[in-house]
């Protein structure tokens, strides 16, 4: 893909993801997340909180099941994706036009809690998660290549 | 703050994160994000390794010790932040420019790993995770406003 | 503000930039931009059109003027800004939400076109184009600083 | 390209773009952004300037000798693009790793100027400026499919 509209949007669960699976087998995992800005009160110098976004996304595949199995409502997540227009026609013939989040990645935030992680069993029988979407080399690491990083 | 450079990055943590305390007592965690992109080779039609990229990452406060007691080495996170260049004088007297992350929001990906969450027992006392970083209303939520996102 | 939802979209726009003034003298430039992303079909080895995103986008004030001056129908952009929702009613007393761009930073993209810049005449008097929005000391480049990305 | 890092950066080129080209004949140019935040001092209730961040910065083909005959220094431009690391060897024969920007799209702000667009006269002979990069239909624009957007 070239082009895509992406984006990362921090908010918060509106209700426990919905999971389905298509007839060929694929999972795919439904939900809404509802992200509200802040602005500063300059008057007052207190935060506000401003008009919440709602976004609705899906997720596919075997993180779709981890998304599921993970996640309930409420929980304030960290996503990245792509933004899609999708149109359809409403029971009275109309068309229309819905924005929605085609979800690449996903995790709870760690704002105001902890997580365990565990590899999922299901998957690729890649080994190790840190494989998982392009391997990276320890022997390169910045500390080893004197950049003043360490 | 306005014109930062905000930047989302998708990699694994070259090493556990290291927990530390200002003097003053706030916790400061620092780490690592190895991110690989892959590149799709038109000749063979097979998906290859690029170039990774090591980003240093810094997080603060309840965040610093949610990080520092969930994740570990290897795992694949989802990081929301504002790129920084910080200048320092090397042992030679020459100065030099790094760039860093300073993390606003992570989270471990749920792409091939399932978690389990735990609202923070530490933190501000607000009671319930979905309040945390802006407040939503159920009541305005798009399933009753009519809009077609059910 | 914090915890907005900020997006770049690059596309072209629908038609020519709609220019009013609020009451009070504000100026505010409306126009949709068209994003079309393209994939590679491995089948074929060929690059395909998406479905494209059509995003509704404001801009205000000094912006806005230069904007209605200097875009027309067609124009391919870079657009930066955060993404909200309205929410309005329809004729028949139906509530409805939609998704808004509304835009921090735009310009004509280099891609396939040149741009002859002008420093805004209106404006805020700031003297030279290079201080808008944040100064920055030619002293502090990194040229001088020994960095080595000269 | 998957999981690249992608970024958008505003802010000001340091000195006019540097074109080049390969043996092969392919143009490539270089130059450096620098973007200053400001942060809100709630004491003061005055913006005040952050640190700067210098990012260097390339972009290839027809693209960069548009910016070569477009921009010049000091001018303010809105970029969006992928970091990556690039490790190069000292004369002291020591490894050293800098960030830069691969652009894929760049174009001057229109925030405190107008710009006069000119489709590129070299280039790929599309035709019309609204085509590249991505086919937009107009008989598909939201206008006429009723969702309320116009």
């Amino acid at each position: 893909m070239a082009g895509e509209t992406t984006i990362t949007v921090i908010g918060n669960l509106t209700s426990d993801p919905e999971l389905r699976f298509t007839p060929s087998g694929s999972a795919v995992a439904n939900f809404t997340i509802a992200s509200t800005p802040r602005t500063l009160d300059r008057q007052s110098n207190e935060w506000k909180d401003g008009e919440t976004l709602f976004l609705r996304a899906s997720i596919w595949r075997e993180a779709a099941e981890n998304v599921a199995e993970s996640l309930t409502k409420g929980c304030r997540v960290i996503v990245s994706g792509r933004l899609k227009s999708r149109t359809y026609d409403t029971k009275d013939g109309e068309k229309r036009t819905v924005m929605e989040l085609e979800v690449d990645e996903i995790g709870p935030s760690l704002k105001t809690a902890t997580t365990k992680v565990n590899r999922s069993a299901r998957g690729s029988g890649e080994g190790t998660a840190n494989r998982t979407g392009g391997a990276w080399s320890p022997t390169a690491s910045p500390e080893q290549s004197g950049n003043g990083w360490g």
